[in-house]
């Protein structure tokens, strides 16, 4: 069968049957990064490889500067995501030996930048000649305190569902350019008990099924409640993908004082509250049905 | 300028010009792997990115079997080369959607055969669409006690010159189903006071001169004891790379001891005295000169 035919999630479901298991995994595939440790370890380190390909994430006239800063804030956006801090990358690049040496150099200025911004250390990497698209693989190492550590796979039902910014329309440059939401989410893992947290880089509608699934949890998504960019419909908001915003679900006692404390901490950048956790099954998507729900998929 | 008149090691030296270093880095690029950890740490963590490409690396009628297992077993031999073990790998493969499924799956297959051997967790990763050739990087994790991690830089003037297995003639296929030197690595960094170690993956044309380098040496080959593979010029034992094998430099006392224990701990892998190091500037490859002396280089 072909690739096109199953879709990313079946793929990769087939792909990882039968993929040894080791000592000292705390979480192997299926969630923002892998985290290893041991169990009653003070630190568990956190792992995030994530790449970019030209014409796929990027355009051959993208300024090198953005590519470069996308490629590294992707996943500084994943460890976040766990509630963790980035600490080391490696950088692969794979360029043709027709381009500039300055379309490469700007590339690194990105990553060096973005590397700044977030506290990184950019700590080896290799480069290697492309024969088709250029393709940029960041791999990621951090850590998080084991007790603030956040998966996927801690949803509840009744849990409240929010999401951080705006939603929609990334392609029109957003999505080389977007902050990863780090300070946020060390901010939510050290102040509240968050169930689950995932950043959203296939798109809602996408990424909320799969949070929801690996909750073992429905949901109900409250599509008058989203925030859009401007300019975007609810479809674009949900279907558009790379928004690199904080999904995440808490208990709803602790959602009340969320909304307190939110605007007070970080008042420049909208919390919004689009939906619940339900029991399994009971997915509803109100006006067009949990079938219709669906985000960047790159088989498919 | 374009990368294809510079060529890999000027273009990587530019790339890395500026690049932060941080806390806990105790060495960035230049070596096999990363290392990161404190000074007085009991272990080092080690880590490694590696990729391989279709038309570079491999070619599109190549087992995907065999194409898995080399995509891990390179990122295996840096490990090694640091005297470490490798311990999580996460993978991404970027693919084009018109593949059939099974071309995934077997490249898995052989992805996980190496793990299984090496004893390396797969823990997650990527798998991305790709529009033009196939593409897998590999991240790879892993440790070291700390006073048994070789550099490349630690090699002194009268150090002996010692490669593992023969050389030349990877291409025929021993590239895609070599096996990476991590046991004779770890029994080296054990037993031995290794000066300096890497794995000659561009073969010994491009590395050895990398490595004396990176010690501050020349280095004087000794052509007329190259061990080659059946068939093999010297020409190729030195420029065609994917060899694999390790090479290393020790003191001449050291040496000594490692000619008498090595054929009774390893009786079936050859191991070859290839040279020396000598003071800076002294390099010489008898019959050839120091500039005729070449690997493969990703972009000349």
């Amino acid at each position: 069968m072909k690739l096109k035919a199953m879709g990313e999630d079946a793929v990769v479901a087939a792909l990882l049957r039968g993929v040894p298991a080791g000592r000292g995994v705390i979480r192997g595939p299926g969630d923002d990064c892998a985290v290893i440790g041991s169990p009653c370890a003070k630190y568990w380190r956190l792992l995030k490889t994530d790449c970019v390909i030209e014409t796929v994430h990027f355009l051959p006239n993208d300024a090198p500067e953005k590519i470069g800063w996308k490629a590294l804030a992707r996943a500084i956006s994943d460890i976040a995501a766990m509630g963790g801090r980035p600490q080391q990358a490696l950088i692969t690049l794979a360029i043709s030996r027709d381009q500039e040496l300055r379309r490469a150099t700007g590339i690194y200025t990105g990553l060096r930048k973005c590397a700044r911004t977030y506290g990184v250390a950019i700590v080896g990497g290799e480069t290697a000649r492309s024969p088709g698209p250029m393709f940029i693989s960041v791999m990621l190492s951090g850590e998080v305190e084991r007790h603030r550590c956040v998966f996927r796979s801690g949803g509840e039902p009744r849990d409240r569902l929010f999401v951080t910014g705006r939603l929609g329309g990334s392609l029109a440059g957003r999505h080389l350019t977007f902050e990863p939401r780090d300070e946020e989410a060390r901010w939510l893992a050290q102040r509240f008990r968050i169930h689950a947290m995932m950043d959203l880089s296939d798109g809602l509608g996408s990424d909320l099924p799969r949070l929801a699934q690996a909750s073992g949890c429905g949901f109900r998504l409250d599509e008058g409640a989203l925030p859009l960019n401007p300019g975007c419909t609810v479809a674009e908001g949900i279907s558009d993908g790379e928004d690199y915003e904080l999904l995440f679900a808490l208990a709803p006692r602790e959602a009340e004082r969320l909304r307190i404390l939110w605007p007070r901490k970080f008042p420049r950048l909208e919390l919004t509250e689009i939906g619940i956790l339900t029991a399994p099954g009971d997915s509803k998507s109100p006006g067009r049905g949990k079938k219709k729900l669906h985000g960047y998929d790159h088989f498919a």
